[in-house]
């Protein structure tokens, strides 16, 4: 159903199908997905249908990638950094531990050579990607007991993923993968000791305030998560030009549905979770410290022995040093005057 | 030119004209309205042609809002706040005097109510709007002299506009209104005292720095100024839906274009002022609260004396509240976090 001749009609009739990585519960970020399919068929009069599907439909949440290379769906909706097993440089198009915040990820997607970094990471996998959706700083996880300082964390059962589960396992975490539906009975039953998920609006809908006390803050490994829109290369390479570049605007338009979407309803999951007994807490410095010590001692071993990851790293590491000389100067100025004098107006 | 007639078929020629309030050496800025119109162009196959234009090509840059609304040109890219003097309302929808961050405006924007407030305000005027760019928090302005305190602010003579110039003038300060291009011979005469622009990229191309040494943050008025495409209400309601919508994605794609670009050029810019004696300040602790107590009074007398001004600050208010209780708590601990350790990776 992929690889498409390149047809001459202006408008013609093409029919998609997309899979999510995510379940469509998590209604704002497989609701990403959808708002740029419809997105996509508004613009072209109805032309240009995407149908789309949840995990298990036609793949697997972690097989999303993989269905789109070999062109069993022309399109799927998915972070490339749960493909940085394969190859770890794709970690950097959704963002690393202590990485980019969304705003600065979009602005190295787009002018700091991200984009072209993992698209040439993905080209061999017969894809392509569009930057579609950003959580924002997602938030530390639930956990059962407070964590004090970093000797807390030795042996810490924690349902944590990718790049962030490997850092936090040089500190003595032991990252746990487990199923999202699975999560809540282990937490209740102290089979894990904590989990981190996304942010108060998907949190509380999964409960675990009521099995785990203290939600903790920031989620430093995921300060500002994108997702993608990716693409079947051939499928891609066989639209005309301009539905090329509908997909391109419905992606960013889709993109920042997302995060403008968490972004106003966040807050009042977070009123609700604090009502319902949660604790927030701050990781602990002396934390905070070691895990930076201990991402960076991955990224610099890796770098070493992977040249493409080298090369994203090498770009995304000044990037973020250059941001992070102007955006206290200026940006943080106001957001934390801002933050501090809440309420007087 | 206006006005043209519902259309059936699917990909109809179009030509509109659009132009700036900002001169083309604004690059970014006015560079926003050509990525617009070319994305525009790309995605109907060139059928639709957006025609770009200056200030002074056909109107004056703060007349841009009229000339849409008599039909003169069907579209421009403005900032709705310029014309705040006739619906103080429309000053939310850029941002106003310790006022949302971008991100937080964009949300609002689309799920705060702010579309449908500032687009009430626009139907009468003939004129819809779509956001179409964001600067992010702009930076204090350069000074001769430094600010150490209130009274230093007496009498000042600040190039400043709008309602930032409003909030300043409550402070003692003498807002000045100049065009761009007569401000550095204003400032090195010292018939001015202080300017305010934009940011680094765009303040260093006007040179200040070479005769005013001090350069404040942050620009508290302006904490994310979101820019328009705006709209004739007859053209708009003319085009195929469709066409309607490949405009509102294209100007979120637009938008995300500029904030993106002034994200990955004003680091190198700052290191450039400061590196030919630009010197860095923070406006005190005494001047960020009175401006912020001068704000509050404004917004709490206008909206007693205006209904549409006292509806869109409601919504506001209450947004900017729940944004600021969930900021520091996630996305600003990070931010601090990787302000304080840059440089360590």
């Amino acid at each position: 159903s992929v690889a498409a001749p390149a047809i001459a009609q202006s408008a013609p009739q093409v029919t998609w199908r997309m899979q999510s990585s995510f379940p469509n519960s998590l209604d704002t970020i497989f609701g990403t997905m959808e708002t740029f399919a419809r997105f996509v068929s508004e613009a072209t009069d109805g032309n240009f249908t995407i149908q789309t599907f949840k995990p298990g439909d036609i793949v697997g949440g972690l097989q999303v990638l993989d269905a789109v290379s070999n062109g069993t769906i022309e399109a799927g909706h998915t972070p490339t950094y749960f493909y940085f097993g394969r190859e770890p440089a794709l970690g950097f198009g959704t963002g690393v531990p202590f990485g980019l915040n969304a705003r600065q990820q979009h602005s190295w997607w787009h002018f700091g050579g991200g984009a072209e970094i993992i698209n040439e990471v993905l080209a061999p996998m017969n894809a392509i990607s569009l930057a579609c959706g950003n959580s924002g700083a997602q938030m530390g996880g639930f956990f059962r007991r407070e964590i004090n300082s970093l000797a807390d964390l030795k042996g810490l059962k924690f349902r944590i993923g990718g790049l962030g589960g490997q850092v936090m396992a040089r500190l003595g975490v032991v990252p746990q993968q487990i199923a999202p539906g699975d999560i809540y009975p282990a937490l209740e039953r102290g089979t894990i000791d904590a989990v981190e998920f996304v942010g108060p609006y998907d949190d509380l809908k999964l409960g675990f305030h009521e099995v785990a006390k203290y939600y903790y803050a920031p989620g430093f490994w995921e300060g500002g998560a994108m997702l993608h829109a990716v693409f079947n290369l051939e499928a891609w390479n066989g639209l005309p030009k301009h539905y090329q570049a509908i997909l391109r605007h419905a992606a960013e338009a889709a993109n920042n549905w997302m995060l403008a979407k968490y972004d106003s309803v966040n807050p009042d999951a977070l009123k609700e979770l604090v009502s319902k007994g949660a604790e927030l807490r701050y990781f602990p410095q002396d934390v905070m410290e070691a895990a930076l010590s201990a991402a960076n001692a991955y990224y610099e071993e890796t770098a070493a022995q992977n040249e493409a990851f080298k090369r994203a790293w090498d770009s995304y590491r000044a990037f973020r040093d250059d941001a992070l000389l102007w955006w206290p100067v200026n940006e943080l100025a106001f957001d934390n005057f801002m933050a501090r004098t809440r309420g007087r107006g």
